[in-house]
């Protein structure tokens, strides 16, 4: 009975409760009827997939290969070693290696990649009457008939056409007449994946056609793959602000020594960059500055993590809006006006909490920081309006600089922003310090 | 020429047109033919919609507003403030008013606000001849009919067959035999948008249903609105990791001081958290240790970073995997000792540079950190172990505790995990110095 309470759930419950029983996932997996176990391969983790293929008797993983729509069959085989790719591709039909061999041809994260093959193209001198009787015989194959595709002899694409279209309209009429003369939305196979997810949207599409450089249409790409497309971008960007490098596999799946690999460089180009500190300190040390001021060193901490902090706001407010397109390039001083007005009035509003703390400290005799007490307040007070704008100028300014040096714009993540700003930080207190200090004591 | 040059356009283009033109954006907006004009209002930035409004004749913005899908204008209207909602709302024919406060009346972020009550219905005994021809009559209004929604007698929802189904069988199949037995996939009014986002992508849809408790048919919800709260939810996810309160406008168009406001609160309450810091060093400060072993404080800046930004890379590693699902709360031990080998292992890497960062100075004369140099590089060695993992163990438990306590886990950000971190990291290292330095010299 297995069997029975298998079949009577969804694609998608039948996908969680392997991913739950990742050790009885292959039996379970192989209890489904066949064409409900291409459906839930498709929806699979990676890691799963490959177990599964591998505790499958060759005979099923060849027609398991062969059904799987070749858009989610190159998901799979780009994550396999060549190896492996090979050995599977030899058990494809020649048709379907030919399309799998032509899609992986195309760059890694570029729309060629999720497009398939299976779509219902028309001619416009057909009737609605012989598109829906062509539909009924081939429509099995397609992967959507929700949009049909309009080409010429040549197979150029004249237009897209919503299923509703046809349905709403006399099945005499022709479909030339369905036709308007607005230009059709494509998608190119060289585009960016993450480029197809804001067409879309802004669209409201459940399939855009991918055409080469002459217009012809070769597949189409569907909307499912882009809400995983946008989920997959959601998370690269995560790990990038979080300054981690990006990471495919499931976090409690990755092995231990690759976790470490992957988040080594970044902390260890951060902990170089960060060395810095310790150089300007040594600097400051030399002047001999924290021997006459001893209290100068204890609010260190607090200042530079202030310019980092207001630094890591600043910069992910800059990725976001560069992210959804409303900050472009040519909008820089605009961004760095908005930036030193704000970083100013921070720095002020924590310069007064700053100053207000070693004042009632003092006053209150929680600790004594000596004679000079006041101008240490006044010191803090100025430094921290320094720091602050200075970490809301480099946070704003590094996702624009990144972007205009072809980086991603996230790359400027709150560590990198931090590291950045801890140095000058250090510099602004000193200085701050020994123009307040040195003049007036 | 306008006027024949936007009705050639596509609606993004459109759309895309008066978001870069502001001023002109009403001017060219009523150029529009009045069903394009909608198309265009709904994906056009809150703040944009508001000025069009604005600026539209009161009988246009009567039109306008009552041939808006219920979901796009619930969407402008929840923008607005209480006044002009109902000014707009009296504007609306009494069954548009009435569709349109009964979706206000459901939870902010639930799905309730985003379903549209324009379907297509049907019945078990009707043939799919009959289906055709009342999709034919009654289409038109319907948000899509790419699905078709069976209900009985009540009202009650059936199952939910994609339009295909109907189009590949003979036209007098009865409804009823299109139908299997396993359970629809529904939404429900009071489900959080997120949770929808999952459900459309594991299970490849293009529109959901939505029942209330007694599995009664209310509207559904479409892909294309499902798209666009996918990055809602991403950009505030990004703004949390980055430590702001999210933002709705554009970030070019908020008025400086709201710019200022949503960012203070939390780098107040960082700056105060931030001031044990501050309390922290003045505990050591009065034992003498930073008088006795002056370049103590070289490194403090250093060690402390450290830590923030190892805490800050397992935070959002944790947070991605618990967003997609990879990790769940009854994980947490299996999170943990991950992250004790990790952090281990990178602080034992950061702990070998800093350890031979003093060294190299210390011979190559660039420095000259006194005759106890080697057991500062020692203190260096151990204190970066140690708050490397403490940093590790912080940022990924952090999130797990939030979720537990009901919060966001994205709340979690880098520096919320800094500031976190950064106290322990001096306490941590003035120990490890007074315990390695206090023995040995
Ligand atoms: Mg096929
Ligand atoms: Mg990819
Ligand atoms: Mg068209
Ligand atoms: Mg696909
Ligand atoms: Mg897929
Ligand atoms: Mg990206
Ligand atoms: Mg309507
Ligand atoms: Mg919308
Ligand atoms: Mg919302
Ligand atoms: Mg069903
Ligand atoms: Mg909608
Ligand atoms: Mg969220
Ligand atoms: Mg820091």
């Amino acid at each position: 009975q297995l069997h029975t309470l298998l079949d009577e759930m969804n694609i998608s419950e039948v996908a969680a409760l392997l991913q739950e029983m990742p050790d009885e996932a292959p039996l379970l997996f192989s209890l489904l009827s066949f064409n409900r176990a291409v459906h839930v391969f498709r929806i699979l983790d990676f890691s799963l997939q490959r177990d599964i293929i591998r505790a499958l008797p060759p005979a099923r993983v060849a027609e398991l290969m062969n059904e799987l729509p070749p858009d989610d069959r190159v998901a799979f085989l780009e994550e396999l070693p060549p190896k492996a790719v090979s050995e599977l591709l030899k058990l494809l039909t020649d048709e379907e290696r030919k399309i799998t061999l032509s899609l992986m041809g195309y760059p890694e994260d570029s729309v060629g990649r999720i497009m398939t093959p299976d779509y219902i193209a028309v001619y416009p001198d057909w009737t609605v009457q012989e598109v829906l009787k062509y539909i009924r015989q081939y429509g099995k194959n397609s992967e959507t008939i929700d949009v049909i595709y309009v080409v010429d002899e040549e197979g150029h694409l004249l237009e897209d056409l919503r299923i509703r279209e046809f349905l709403l309209v006399d099945p005499q009429t022709r479909v030339r007449d369905l036709m308007d003369n607005r230009a059709t939305i494509v998608l190119h196979t060289h585009d960016k994946q993450e480029e197809a997810i804001q067409l879309f949207r802004l669209n409201n599409r459940v399939a855009l056609p991918v055409v080469n450089e002459q217009h012809i249409l070769l597949g189409i790409v569907t909307i499912d793959d882009v809400l995983w497309i946008a989920d997959e971008a959601y998370e690269e960007d995560i790990q990038k602000i979080g300054g981690t490098e990006a990471f495919d596999e499931p976090y409690l799946d990755a092995p231990i020594p690759l976790l470490v690999r992957k988040r080594a460089g970044w902390l260890v180009a951060l902990f170089l960059s960060e060395m810095l500190t310790a150089s300007a300190m040594q600097h400051y040390q030399e002047t001999g500055i924290f021997i006459r001021f001893a209290d100068l060193i204890l609010f260190i901490p607090l200042i530079m993590s202030s310019g980092g902090n207001s630094g890591s706001q600043a910069s992910t407010l800059i990725i976001r809006a560069m992210a959804v397109g409303e900050v472009k390039l040519r909008d820089w001083w605009r961004v760095m006006r908005r930036e030193l007005i704000s970083g100013f009035s921070l720095g002020c509003i924590l310069g007064a909490i700053g100053f207000l703390r070693v004042t009632l400290w003092q006053k209150m005799h929680i600790y004594n920081y000596g004679p000079h007490w006041i101008w240490m307040a006044i010191t803090i007070f100025f430094s921290l309006i320094g720091v602050v704008l200075w970490g809301s100028l480099i946070g704003s300014m590094l996702p624009i600089v990144l972007k205009r040096l072809g980086f991603d714009p996230a790359a400027s993540s709150a560590p990198f922003v931090a590291t950045l700003v801890d140095v000058t930080g250090i510099v602004i207190y000193c200085t701050v310090a020994a123009l307040v200090l040195g003049y007036s004591v």
